[in-house]
């Protein structure tokens, strides 16, 4: 059996709404243009604060995916 | 045009919802006594346990605000 | 007043919804085992992509329980 | 019940006796001016050496306190 | 000559004298239940404030102990 | 001799030269506020780019300041 | 399809030929007694010097195991 | 209002004259092949010595950009 | 004499055989559409077990190459 | 005025007796052939276990030292 | 052609400049005494506040050289 | 019994074999030159890339040693 080889991407994925959507977004986009998506991993959690409340999330993903030979 | 300044203070916001309600108790808590707040990051997530289940979510935040001249 | 001792467990609790209820579950399961849990940190956020979208989340955890005497 | 919120300030406590010492000392300073003071975590400990020996021990210590409503 | 093999256990040593005295328990307190104790690293110093005060020392520890054939 | 504490404070110096130009208003403004400025430590290096070049530079640093009895 | 749970224990494998035989060696003992071993991770690589050469290597590996249920 | 993705890429800038201008040798050059760049983050900064002298300054970092729809 | 500049790409390599294999895999699969390859640096060891034995080792290792003007 | 240099030495100081001890010690053997002591910083605290208590505590220190022109 | 081994020594050049005059001055003053030095990382960068600027510049480098056979 | 004290110097070994002869190279390089070798710890794992495949193997071990007295 052939050995699989991976790339990482570093991805920013934002929502309004929390941390697991700003991960689902990140993913809906990367999966637009990146073929074989397979993991992903949590790096970091920021976001903006405007009128005393959270204006956006941003949470930096890795993301890993096959290459294809 | 003129060089701001930042200050960044550390809260722990919880909550016994989850991670993004910990994170926007900690932000409305603040923004009763500090202005000019303008981003946040994630440095930590804990939690008490009880009778099995997350008893409180605390979330350490930094959260950056603008000096103000 | 007698000086008590905590172990820690590093669990890996999953979810098909998201980061709190991957905790959650991962909390549940350890509470079929341990005895005196206390305290929970997340190490580690990551999961699965299958079809552009999040298979599953995986959270790492590790949770504090005393040691009985 | 109410969620609480969490202050955390950076102190630097000194001594020329040693580690512990330094801790309380930093403590006992910050509590003069801070209230509803928690916990505490050491985060670096350094000194200045004179003579061959320990002329001070300064540990960076966080201190946790909950803010009133 | 055989390889060994070790394990590594995470405890929360607490005392209300200092770090030295919180270590100690802790390992004492292992020494309890595993056999084969050889070594420890200190990974972290925490603790509860009351009255102005450093009302515990918490210490987590790393313990290695040889694996039995 | 008495022993000193100190507090440390964490600032976003900013400016359109270069790192050292933003440590230099960071601080700068802290002086505005804080007393009895000791020490720096920067801790990020960051920045916004426009037109292809650095719009201004983010430079995080701590600052200590000794506490006065 | 239910959500599974993995715990993470911490081996420190052995071996005096070199750090992929220490993996397989901590791994190989790790299986003796528990079940469903699923993953592991490199953490840290030491070992010992004798008569100028390496004695043997140490390697501190975490290993992820699913929970029955 | 819709929420925006980012993608991030590390590069290392390169200059005989110091860190400033490492920084911005690299970001003008990721500039000539990717679009929308919005930040940039300094990650580690080494380099050349030859002659008893800084040879090259080195510096990585990353980039932040704004995908496209 | 101009100024260079690198871009870091990260790939995970796999191979059955140990750690170097797998590097060496990442390496030359990455070697197939990127050019200039320049250096790597370690970042990851993990893998796969299976009938208490490791059935794949995943290197995370991260390639700087160089940016053709 | 002139600026200084600083070298700095990585020592493992040792003793039966705690945390404190150690690090004087390692400073007391390192002051016998380094000159100029200026400050240290601990970087890592281990110990020895033997018959269920801490045979040795080893902690690890930088030193710094002013060097002379 | 024989494999060469490299020797890592930890300096702090300061400046009241700046960064890069810092590293200038500590890789100028490691010169004189060490041979065939070739290359540097910046590890730290501090200093001193005095009237409310920075007084020095204190940047840790790690300063790597050939070993001589 | 006397307290011992150690020294850790920073090696880099080379090889082009592979991570385990670069390790036991810089130990050996070591050995010519300082006495009571005892312990190495892997820092770093790094290399050259030439023609599509690893050119050299550089691993950064710390080696710890006995100073006598």
């Amino acid at each position: 059996m052939a050995d699989h080889t991976y790339s990482i991407s570093e991805i920013v994925g934002t929502s309004t709404e929390g941390v697991d959507a700003a991960v689902r977004n990140g993913i809906a986009a990367a999966s637009k243009t990146l073929r074989n998506l397979d993991w992903f991993e949590v790096k970091e959690v920021r976001g903006h604060i405007s009128d005393g409340g959270v204006a956006d999330w941003q949470v930096t993903i890795k993301i890993g995916f096959r290459l294809e030979r």
